[in-house]
């Protein structure tokens, strides 16, 4: 016989995470490493005294961060979707932190059934590398023609095979994905947002074509040679795969 | 007989600087201490081969942050603006960065020659604390009342004694200064900006106010009241000093 409550039946929470990828080695747990999967399994573990598996709608690499990553967890407790969020908050490092927590059905995936994922890519422009932005924009230290780079993101839009934008080696299945935003804004203090929403996304598909858009940006590149870039499926053609801490995994919508 | 070239005639420069005030002890130069003061010193220091003293629109706080801090010196230096500012740029910790650099007529003064400094508070409002913006932005774990914040805002437009609103010890001769404007804007992501320009500011003001100002927000101050607070002159009837995290030096006009 136990003092501790009865844990109750198997119940399943939907997560909505914040990060500050810099110093983290992205989302994936690994041994040894900070990462996200890992700081968080470990809060709900010691929560509810379970070991805890988080599944995440996409891993983010090292580096990257995240405005809206979205996970589940599966776990017998008696604890309020309050409680379990007010603790792990209070668990967790102050570079992550869980924005909401819902108790869902338990069929519920968040891998699974993500319909879309949006990111942002933040371009800082300045001749002058930059202080407050270091760790959340790519420093270009030239202009940018934006109207080019407009015109070449909108040949993003649509399904299309983007194997010209994932990272070399990668062995996917099936390379086709849709694409059902593409935009880029420019906003104060030289900062340029590159904004993608797509049903699916291949390893640094997101880093490569901000590379490769760059030099859209600086005239080495046409928009049409972008475009032939893309219907080329030949990754060898694109740019250089974009830093990843520019980079940040705004929304999984549902 | 030196193997040097001639130093040349005395010239005047005038700076604009950026930085992320996080773990810096403030613009002003302390023995021991990291200060954006004492860091561009030393950088131009070595760059002139002479002991230069870099003079400041005004000296932040510990820990505030500046897009648009703007300062002069004097040197004798055959080096161009440009070379000052790759140099420069070279020398200093990534935290700080000299945005640009203008050679200016000799009896130009960065401290008793501005007309106007623009500072930005950045309030983070969110039951969860901050992971991206943990450094620029001051967590309110609760919803404010923003178009109450308007309004209190409103009354610290035009001349005003503003001992209110100066920390408590300093010995100014005059508390009084002119605002030329105080707004607010919600802006996306849970932050809201609170800007006032003004022809001088005292002591922790900014602080001081946007700690009043909050309260208003919170609606534990109307108002009415905060206009009262303005006006009766007496530091120990306003709000807590905000934390210096939140604020930015925006710009400087001449």
């Amino acid at each position: 016989m136990s003092a501790e409550p009865e844990p109750g039946l198997e119940r399943n929470f939907k997560l909505v995470i914040e990060y500050d990828g810099t110093g983290l080695a992205g989302w994936q747990r690994q041994p040894n490493h900070p990462t996200v999967q890992g700081h968080i399994e470990a809060a709900f573990s010691r929560l509810t005294g379970q070991k805890v598996s988080v599944v995440g709608a996409g891993r983010t690499d090292a580096g990257v961060h995240s405005r809206g990553q979205t996970a589940h967890f599966k776990a017998k407790t008696r604890l309020s979707p309050a409680e379990l969020l007010r603790g792990a908050n209070a668990l967790l490092p102050r570079q992550i932190a869980i924005l909401s927590l819902k108790e869902v059905p338990l069929d519920f995936n968040a891998r699974y059934q993500a319909l879309s994922k949006i990111y942002d890519y933040d371009l800082y422009l300045s001749p002058v590398r930059s202080t407050l932005n270091r760790r959340y924009a790519w420093h270009i230290p030239a202009e940018l023609d934006l109207t080019s780079m407009k015109l070449a993101l909108e040949s993003l839009l649509g399904e299309h095979d983007f194997a010209s934008f994932q990272s070399t080696g990668s062995s996917v299945k099936s390379t086709g994905r849709r694409m059902l935003e593409a935009g880029l804004t420019a906003k104060p203090d030289g900062l340029v947002r590159i904004t993608l929403e797509g049903d699916g996304f291949l390893r640094h598909m997101v880093r490569a074509i901000v590379g490769t858009l760059v030099e859209v940006g600086r005239g080495r590149i046409s928009p049409q040679e972008f475009e032939e870039i893309l219907n080329a499926k030949d990754r060898s053609l694109a740019g250089v795969t974009a830093p990843a801490h520019g980079l940040c995994l705004r929304e999984v919508k549902y």
